[in-house]
């Protein structure tokens, strides 16, 4: 049996001075071999993946491992305690408003200093040195500041310094009532086959504040600079390889073991693939694959306030003027139009829809792929 | 085509001096023939009953109608917009905590002094002379006080001048996520069997602030107060028939159009039988009928924290020691027990869950029949 | 200097599976010698009392200590990390709305039985075993029961085990925007003068849930419940001696430590008179105190939704016609009165308002004594 | 008396269908004259506005109009009806977390194009065709859309059709617990003196979503492209003068209509000064004034989680060492240091504080002009 470590990361004080802790597992492998990093529950209702991380944990145990795994779950015991009423409310700071899953660090202006350094230097030097001054960076952003951090700077950051540590990182999340996707960076599309998921969000070289932009945009951005100047330092499969992705699970405020397990069989598919794992038992599924980029996954706002009948299937091309919901306005009724169809001039792929059946007008009924292809 | 006239009600103002209306669906039936008030929403997140009342109002135009029809959906408008991030809150008065559902009124120390008054009145008299004081009892309160009305009392006092009027009280509403199933007062449990819902709580004469208690708990006090002098004062199908029930149509947030329409048909079918509507197109499905007694419904709290996978399929009977949920608990992980299966010790049949995977100890996880017969 | 302990109750788990714990401190009296049991904060809002606490562990610490005095800042950590936007809402449970002050347990059927057994005991007797009693009731009631107990009964249950003990007990709270006042049970009007506090209410002998009530009306039943027989058992400054009190500090949502210094004096001077502590030291202050029945202790709720300004100050007699309150509606202005005067019909003191300018037809305004007298 | 007119816009949908509206009132002046617009309230507990606004009418329904003056209370329904508990949330979409103030529109690239169609113009005719085209780019985003409006944008473009008829515009605001202070362009320095205001921040160039932003910062940017044709464009006092404010008018939470008396006049005296009004009656108050460029106007985090005893006093220099707020930790009374003081090396001037007691690790704890200087 494969023997793994347990620690408890500190990372902040409630007002009643209680701590709050986060629990880190730690698979020890090969030094050099290649590394991944997983972490869930950054969004207090996004709990599924804690129960994928169940399954990777006893799955791992009887599996050899290549390299370090190191897995959190509850990654964000803010976010996941900000309970009102019945659910869970942990997708932003209350007090602030600010995404939890925008909280990463990452400074550009890092590269260019750094790429003048290395030049002459080999690749795995250069890798050596650029992970130690990402994680340089960081300490100092958790050490040094006289007027201190946010409370979600202080996890994130915490959080950052682990993943930036592997070459494989994944953040676990589930939209509201949702099928499966993964945000996976354009140069990595390839990797997006051995993951059980059949639609993929292509994500560009753009830092908005997430973790898997937070760790891939600094070599992205690295091997860019690199080629401004004629040098290869190739970060995909063929190269230093580092992938991040967020992976969505599904719908939130739902814990599922049983699909945990399907779920954590095909990331140990990736990490197979990656060499992380010692196996070939994990074969991916054949499915069709559905690729959007970034700028075509398209959020659809309500209308009008209304009561809304989700009717559009996820996962499946809808075809345009095939109605997304309809909408109940009694306010209406005797005196107008009670009932709305919904629909799109376009045809599109529903992938999430909004998960009270409430709405004013103006809120995210629908995300949808406006333009896809087959990946 | 039958004819209603709809209405606004004006119940409230917003801290904006925006007003609060309801909007109110009256079909005009015979004098003296029996009627029938139907209200949807009082409870902000439980949305459905506005689509069965959509999908009444559809079919009672093209049915005769023999008495009054009244139809309230969004009963409760500073619930129904009580949103907290993408859910619905209202339960109860955020200022106040007090559940929506437990501020109508009814003063026992009324019915003695009325009864005295009604010796050797005919039953017709009494019935016309009770229904005047309770709605004269409402009046009162909601027009003569010094020190105000909450905002949760103008509301319940002026939905119940509506019920009051009726013979017949329908109030929709939901569980979190849950079976249907019927509160019924003991004296109308042969009622039961023309919904077609399978499980029916049986309650008692017991006034807690609800509207189907307010409403039902008058006529029955009258009846045992007559009762207790030797007079014959019937209310149940033999008599002066009155009856009220609190229709749980599934879980909340959820609106579904076509699920609504088999709802709607099944309230017509019970309006049917009490001569409401004139029509025998209705007929109540076959099915077996559980009971249960109010006292022996059972709330069952989480005995510790954790994130909940619900497992016991709802409206069947499951055996003592069968699994309800397993709950996992992921900071045991490694050093203790980190996946917990949670049972009873008797059988019972599960009728409702928690919204959210995500618990504190102390959450109640699930309703249940613990002592249950067939109806 | 006096020594203390310092102890961890552990009183529930969070989802994520985290401990919430109380912290005890404990200075040890003499056996025989009276007891204080005082908590702070059981209202997430009302922070106050944790500062009364801490000043009272100082001064404690270089005063002479007669009996057992147990101290719990932070009593429901629950509440106290119920944080929603800026603010803090912990003054009920968010999942069922049942207030957290409301949650503790008495039932008076154990009193019966109870002064059978004790006819012909003496006092002394009486009273240990009464306490004995009412710690086995609630052990009972936290350590057997098939579905469990609710966060907030878990948690009050575990701090009434602790007050039980206890000869006098003190439950810190605050109003929203409030002057200083205290709950008094009426039989121990007189202590009211001990605390540097002008408004008392007067409460009867009614269990409402509250920590004072559970506290006072088990021992104020047993004086009826032997005075019914002709015993005397008096539990006033006469006999056995038995108190509790809600002490009122101000406002929410505000720590002030020099004026929780004033209030801890003020607290030590009951506690010397009461003979809990060894001091000759602390005075009352010369006030004038007002007192008023729990029966005229009105609330005002808002006729109209607004924007309020509020006006009367807290505590002087308020003459019938004198405005509470003005109330901005902007939505009139140009065609209607946009600023309506709020006055009563009858002289009251106002002792607290409502902790938002912005409030719903309907919303509590203030609290106010309808009839008072000089104590 | 001058007269003024009253409209109702309907800015939005609630989920029962009901509309959200906000009132509009205009005193009309002559064409050509410098006219004011001014809007209060857009997040919900920021009241005071609204009370500011009243007075105004009060006020200006005395006075002589030059220009066109247009205000709007109240002018985001759902923020202001956005309660939970006791206290208004309404600073961010409770669904996106998105800012109310951050979600106005500006898009720079209309700039340049617009600049090279205007060679030759004179001032006049620029003035009035860019006013005419940041009006028809607001009308573009809020009539064409396919994929719709979120909740707030619909509320700020509509807000911003009537911001851009104005040269002058006034967004009256609130801190949490807070001095009054003034946003102002850094090129309108010279008006922060008839504001009686006595701390003004100083902002650059840069649009982040707010309206006193999206109001000046085209202009602003127009007078630099122009100047980098070597065209001269002022829009400061001696040219076609566009300013616009954040006033930010104390606390949030609170309604006081004599001191809204009072910044009533105080706006008046700026009014007076641009020639909107006809009066020399305003005279601004003699005071030292600071300012402090935006990036030097600080947030302090709470570096540990506790209740906050806040100490420092608004508006006076504090000078470095001296204490901003203690901290109290009853977890570590008797074990730890359970009192802190917070502190700064530098001197600082604090402008505003958290509005609750009980905080996070992590809390934005005071905001302070970090670099200050008299105006």
């Amino acid at each position: 049996m494969t023997e793994f470590t347990k620690e408890v990361m500190h990372v902040g004080e409630m007002a009643s001075g209680a701590a709050l802790t986060v629990p880190v597992y730690r698979f020890k492998g090969r030094a050099g071999a290649p590394s991944v990093y997983i972490q869930a529950n950054m969004h207090g209702a996004e709990v599924q993946g804690n129960a994928v991380i169940f399954q990777l944990l006893e799955l791992l145990r009887d599996l050899k491992v290549n390299g370090d795994i190191t897995l959190v779950p509850y990654a964000n015991p803010v976010g996941c305690n900000h309970k009102n009423g019945e659910y869970t409310l942990g997708r932003f700071d209350p007090i602030t408003g600010v995404n939890w899953n925008r909280m990463y660090h990452f400074d550009e202006s890092i590269i260019k200093p750094f790429v003048q350094q290395c030049i002459g230097k080999d690749n795995a030097t250069i890798e050596r040195d650029f992970k130690a001054l990402m994680l340089e960076t960081i300490n100092q952003k958790l050490d040094h500041n006289i007027y201190g951090l946010t409370t979600g700077q202080r996890i994130a950051y915490q959080l950052q310094q682990l993943a930036h540590q592997a070459d494989f990182v994944l953040d676990l999340h589930t939209g509201p009532i949702s099928s499966k996707h993964l945000y996976c960076p354009e140069y990595a599309q390839e990797s997006a086959q051995y993951f059980d998921i059949p639609h993929t969000l292509l994500i560009p070289n753009v830092f908005d504040g997430a973790l898997d932009e937070a760790t891939f945009c600094p070599w992205w951005k690295l091997q860019q600079a690199f080629a401004e100047l004629g040098i290869e330092f190739s970060i995909d499969a063929n190269g230093i390889n580092k992938e991040s992705f967020t992976v969505e699970l599904g719908s939130q405020e739902q814990i599922d073991l049983d699909v945990a397990l399907t779920d954590a069989k095909s990331i140990l598919c990736y990490l197979q693939h990656k060499g992380v794992i010692d196996s070939t038992e994990f074969v991916p599924q054949e499915m069709t694959r559905y690729g959007c980029y970034l700028k075509d996954y398209k959020a659809y706002y309500s209308p009008m306030g209304g009561m809304v009948d989700y009717l559009a299937e996820f996962g499946q091309p809808l075809a345009a003027g095939q109605p997304l919901a309809r909408i109940l306005r009694m306010d209406n009724y005797g005196d107008g139009d009670p009932l709305h169809y919904l629909s799109l001039d376009q045809d599109v792929i529903p992938i999430l829809h909004f998960a009270s059946a409430s709405v004013n007008q103006g809120t995210e009924l629908y995300k949808v792929f406006a333009k896809y292809f087959i990946l």
